[in-house]
C-alpha cells in the first residue's frame, strides 16, 4: 500500500508479522530523518543513504543490517545508468531507500501478492534475498543489451573501421568499467552475507544466498568476457585501419613506380637538342611507345610476382 | 538399460548395489521434477540442471553432492561448443544430467560392463570420478585439435599474413577464454572434492581424484601456453605485415629517388630558351645521357651501402 | 590559541580534558624536540617528523600512536604538491605536525569552537578521525579539479591531438600516480587503526573510522578510473594523430595518381620526334584533353567505390 | 653395477643399507610392473612415471614418496628438450626412472663411488637430494647457453634487425615459457620437500634441501629476467625496423620536395607558348639555373634547421 | 684495527663484549675456513659466502643468524654493480664478509669510535642493524644518481630523440630491474628479522628494524615509480619519432600535392600538338602563371582549414 506519512508505517516495527517499507526517492530528508528515529538507526547510515556515490556494501549493526547496493538501468539514450537503493533488514522490517522513483521492485510485489509464494512464509532475510535477486537480474539485462551492441560493432570494425567505431568500442568499455565497479563489491557483500554469524540470516536462506552470489559470479565472468572481446575488437579496428590505408598506399605505389620512369623516358625525347638521332628514325615516336609499354608489363608482373597487388 | 518410464529407476534407491541413472536431454522437466521428488533434492538443484549457464560447481548437501561441468565437443563447423553435465551423487546412487543426448559416457559404460573392472567394485565416489574423467578426458582431444590448428595459422602467419588469419587467430584466442572459463572452475570443483570432509568420498578414492586434479592442471597449463603462442603470433603477424608494407615502399622510395632527378634534368633541357649553348653542343645529347647514368649509379652504390636493398 | 612558546602547552598534559597542540612549520626542531621531552616520544617517531619523505604509516606505542599522512593540495600552478602531517595520539593530548603553515585544519577548528559539536564531547580518537577526514576531504577536491582537467583533454584529444595533449595526459598520468602512491598506504592506514586492539581507540569511535574507510576507498577508485580514462585518452591520441596523418596522406595520394598518368600523357606529346602523327591531327589537342578527363573521371569513380575519401 | 635382470635387485629390498636402482629408458614396460609389485608402488605411480608428460609434482604415499621432475637438455639441433626423470624413495631405497638413457646421474655415480664422500654416509633422502641437485645443475647450463644465444641477437637486433631476428627472439621467448613451466612446480616439489612432516626427510638433509630451493629460485629469477630482456629486445626490434624505415623515407621525402619544385620551374619553360618574353632574354637560361640553385640551397638550409637531416 | 693474521680474533669469541670482525675480500679462502671452523658456522653457509650469486636472504641456525645482502654502488662508467656482502650474527659477535675491499662500513666504524654512540651500548643485533642501514643508504645514493639520469633523458626525449635515447631508456629500465631484484628480497630479509623469535634480536632493536623496514619501502616505492616514467618516457619516445616523421612526411605532402598539379599545367601546354590555340593568344603565358599561382592559393587555403600546417 502507499502511505500518505510516514508515521503510519511506525507500528509496523512493533508486530510479529515481517513488514517492508518502501522509500521511492531519497529527496525527503525529514522522512529519512523519522525512520531513523523510529526505528533506531545509526546518524552514519542516514547519511550513507542521502549520498548516492556509495560504493555496494554491507554492515552489519547487531540488530539491523545496512546494505548499499546499485541498480543498473539503461536511460532513453541507451546509457548505462545507476541507482543507489540502500536496504536496511531488522528482525522483523525491512526498509528499502530507492534512489528515483521506478518500478525496480514490482517481480518481488507480485510474488508477495500471490497466496503461495514462499517469500510470504520466511522471514526479512529471505524478502531481502528477493530484492537483491530482483537487482541481480536487472544485470543480466543490461548485459543482454550490451551483446546486441556488441555485435553491431564487430560487424562495423570490419566493414568501415570509422573514428566512431573507435568511440563506441570505448564507451563500451568505460561502460564494462563502471558495471564492473558495481558488481565486484556487490559480490563482497553477498559473500559475507553468505558467510556472518549474524543470526538474522537464517541457515534455509544461505542456500538462496549462495545461488544468488553464483549469479554474480555469472555477471563479472560475463563482463570479464566482453572486456576480453572489447579488446579484441580495438585489435581488428587498428588492424582494419591499417589494412585500408596500405591498400591506398599500395595503389600510389604502384601507380607511381609505374608511371614516374615512362615520363622520365617521355621527358628524354622532349628535350631540345640540336643533335638527338633517335628524333629523325621513321619509327623513333612508335619504337619509344613500345619502350614504354615493355616497361609497364615488366613491372606489373614483378609487381604480380612478388604479390602486391 | 534404457528404461521406459523414470519410475522403473525409484526402487533403486533403496538396494544396497550402487545404481547409476542417466538422463539424456533435460527438456523432460517432468522426469527431473519426479527425480527430485523421489531422490529428496532441493528445488534450487533442479532449477540449475535446468538452466544451462552455470559455471562448473560443486554443492555439498549432506546426505548428496551436486557437481557441475561443462564438456567441450567440436560440432561440424569444427567450432568449440559446450555441454552442461549435471551430477547428484548420493550414497548408493549418481544421477547424470546430459544438457544433449550423446555417448559422452560411453568408454564408463564399456568399463562397467567388464567384469574385472575396479568400477564394479568400488563406491559411487569412484563412478563420479569415472564420469568426471571421461569428460577431462575430452578437454585433451579438443586441445589436439587446436594445437593443429595453431599450426596451419604458424604457417600461414609468415607466408601470407592476410586479415583472415588475423581473424583465425582471434577466434583461437576466444576459444582459449572459452575454454579457459570452464576448466578454472573445474580445477576449483575436483580439488574440493579431494579435500572435502563429507563421508561421501572414501579415502582409496581420493588418490584417484588427485591423479584428475593433475590432468586439469596440464589443461590449463596446455590452454595458457596455447594463448601465449597467440599472443606471439599476433606480434609476427602484425610485424609480417609491417614489412611486406616497408618492402613496397622501400620499392616506391627507390624508384621515385632514382627517376625524380633524371625528370629534373631532362626538363631543363626542354626548356625553349634562345641561348642555352648546351643544346648546340655535338655531342650535348650523349654527355647529359651519360650525366644521368652517372646519377643512377652513385644512387643505387649510396643506397646498396646503406643496405637499403 | 596560538601560544609564543612551546612550554606554556606542557601543562596540559596532566589535565583530564583532551588538548590539541598543532605545530606550524617543522623549522623548530627545538620546539619538537622540547615536545617530545615532555610527551616521552621515541627519538625516531621526532626523526619521521622532520624527514618529510614518510610513507603514510602508523605505529603503536601503547601509550601513544605515532601517525605520518600526506596531505593533497594543488598549488598556484595548479600542480599536485603533498605536505606531510604527522599525528601524535595520546590518551588525552593529540599533536600535529604540519610539513608548512596553512589553514587545513580549518573545519576542524570551527567544529571544534561550536558549542553543540560531536566532537567536544569525545576523545582524542575521535580528534585524530576529525583531523585525518579533513585530509580525505581534501583528496575529494583535488580529484574533482582533475576530472575538470580531464574533460578539459578529452575534447582536445579528438579536435586537436597536438604534442602538448600527450604531455598533458602523460603529466595527469604522473599526478594519479602519485595520488596512488600516498592514498593507498592511507587506506591501510585507516584500517589498522580500525582493527587495532589499542584501547586508545574507543569502540564508538570506530564506526566513523570505517566510514573514513569507505572514504579513502572511494578515492582510491576515483583515482584507477581517471587511470582507465587516461590509458583510453592515449588510444584515442595515437588513433587521432593516426588519423590526421592518414588523412593528409590520402589527399597525396589521391592528387598525385590522379595527376602522375596526366603527367606522362602531357609528356609524351611534348616530345620532339619528327614523325608523331596525332600532333598533326586538327583535333589532337582536343582528344587529348578529352582523354586526360576521362582518365580522372575513372580515377574519381575507382577510389569513391573503394571509399577512399 | 648394471644388472642384467630386475629380479636381481630385489633382495635389496630387505637389506639395511641404501640401495639406488637407476631404470634407463621406460620402454620396458613389464619391469616396471615388476618393481611396482616387488617394491609395493600405487598403481596411478606406475602409470604416471610411463605418461612422460606429467609436470613435476611430489606425491607421499607414507611409506614412500613419488617423486616427478623435468630433466632440461639441448639437443643436437641447439633446441631445449625435457626428459621426466622419475624417483621414488623409500626408508632404505631409491628408484629412479629415466625417459632416455644419459650420463645425467653421473656426478652423482662419481660421488658415491668416492670413499669419503657424504652421499655413503647418509640416508636416502639425501641421495634423493644429490639427484634432484643434478637435475637443477643442469638448468644453470642451459640457462648459460641461453644467454649466449641473447648476447649474439642483442647485437644484430641493432645492426640487422631482419625478419630472421625477431623468429629468434620469439623462439627464444618461448624457450623461456617452456623452461618457466617446469622450474616454477620444481620449486614447489622441492619446497614441501623442505617442509613435509614425513619422516622419510631427516632433520639433517633439510638444510640441503633449502639450499636447493634457493638454487631453484636463481633459475627463476634468472628465467624471469631473461623474458624482461627479451621483450626489451622486441622493442627494440621493432623501434630499429621503424627507424630504417624512416631512415628511407626522410631520403625519399628530401630527394622528392627538393627535385619536385625544380622540374615545375623547368617545366614552366618548357611550354610552348608564342609570347614568353623571359624566353627571349640573353641571361634567361642562367638566370633560371641560379634561381634553381637558390631554391635548393634554401631547402637544406630549412631541413638542416628543422634537423630533418 | 687491522689484524695480521686471523688467529688474533678468535680470543674475542669468548669474551663478554660485543666483537665485529670485518673480513675485506673473500679471496682467502683459507680464511673464511678457519673461521667457519673457530665459530662453528655450518659448511653452507661457508660456501654461501664464497659465491657472489645468492639472492639476499636471512638464515636462523639457532645460535647465529647468516644474513646475505647485496651492496649496490655505481663503478667508473656510471654503471650500477653490486657486491655480496654476508653477515654472521651471534650471541656476542657480528663477521662480515665483504666481496671487495671498499668503504662501504666507514659511516658505522665512525660511529664506534665516537664515545657516546648508542651503537655501543647496544648488542650485536644493534650493529647488525647498523651495518644493514648503511648498506640500505646506499641504495638512496644509487637512486639520486639515476633521478639525475632520468632529468637528463626526460629533456632529450622530446628534443632529440634519437636512438641513443631509446638505449638510454632500456639501459635505465634494466638498472630498475636490477634493484629491484635485489632490493625485494631485502625487504623479506628485514621484515623476518623484525618478525623472528629468535632471541638474537632484542626487543629494543626491533623499532629500529622497523625503520629500516620503512626505508627499503620507500627505496621498492622510489624503483617502481622510477619503472612507471620510463614506461612513459618510452611512449613520449615513440611519439617524439612519430611525431617528427610525421612533420617530414607531411612537408613532403604539401610540397608534392601544391607542385604535381601545376607541373601537370606546364607539361600541358608543352605538348607540340599543331594546333592548340591556347598558345597564340598574347597573354595566354599570363594568363596560364595566374592560374597557377590561383591553384597554388586555393590548395594552401584548403590545407590551412583542414590545419595540416
Amino acid at each position: 500500500n502507499v502511505v500518505d506519512s510516514i508515521e503510519e508505517c511506525f507500528p509496523l516495527k512493533d508486530t510479529h508479522t515481517v513488514s517492508w517499507i518502501n522509500i521511492d526517492g531519497i529527496h525527503r530528508v525529514d522522512i529519512i530523518e523519522k525512520i531513523g528515529k523510529q526505528f533506531d538507526i545509526h546518524p552514519l547510515v542516514l547519511e550513507d543513504i542521502l549520498h548516492t556515490n556509495q560504493r555496494p556494501k554491507i554492515e552489519d549493526f547487531g540488530n539491523y543490517m545496512y546494505i548499499v547496493l546499485k541498480m543498473i538501468y539503461s536511460n532513453e539514450n541507451n546509457e548505462i545508468n545507476s541507482e543507489q537503493i540502500s536496504l536496511i533488514m531488522g528482525e522483523n522490517f525491512v526498509i528499502s531507500f530507492q534512489e528515483i522513483e521506478g518500478d525496480t521492485f514490482e517481480p518481488v510485489r507480485k510474488r508477495i501478492r500471490s497466496e503461495k509464494s514462499r517469500i510470504r512464509k520466511m522471514g526479512p532475510d529471505y524478502l531481502t534475498y528477493a530484492l537483491i535477486d530482483s537487482i541481480v537480474d536487472n544485470y543480466f539485462i543490461i548485459l543482454e543489451k550490451i551483446e546486441d551492441k556488441l555485435d553491431l560493432i564487430e560487424d562495423e570494425v570490419v566493414s568501415s573501421p570509422t573514428p566512431d567505431v573507435l568511440r563506441n568500442i570505448h564507451s563500451l568499455k568505460w561502460e564494462m568499467t563502471y558495471l564492473r565497479k558495481s558488481v565486484w563489491p556487490l559480490r563482497e557483500v553477498i559473500n559475507s552475507m553468505t558467510r556472518t554469524e549474524s543470526n538474522l540470516i537464517q541457515e534455509s536462506t544461505r542456500i538462496y544466498l549462495r545461488d544468488l552470489y553464483d549469479h554474480t559470479i555469472q555477471v563479472i565472468d560475463t563482463v570479464e568476457t566482453f572486456r576480453d572481446i572489447l579488446s579484441g575488437m580495438l585489435d581488428v579496428y587498428l588492424s582494419s585501419i591499417n589494412n585500408k590505408m596500405s591498400e591506398v598506399m599500395k595503389f600510389l605505389t604502384i601507380i607511381a613506380t609505374i608511371f614516374i620512369p615512362l615520363t622520365f623516358i617521355a621527358g628524354v625525347y622532349g628535350m631540345n637538342f640540336e643533335y638527338m638521332p633517335e628524333l629523325e628514325w621513321k619509327w623513333g615516336y612508335h619504337l619509344i611507345l613500345s619502350l614504354m609499354f615493355l616497361t609497364v608489363l615488366t613491372m606489373v608482373v614483378y609487381f604480380k610476382k612478388k604479390k602486391w597487388f
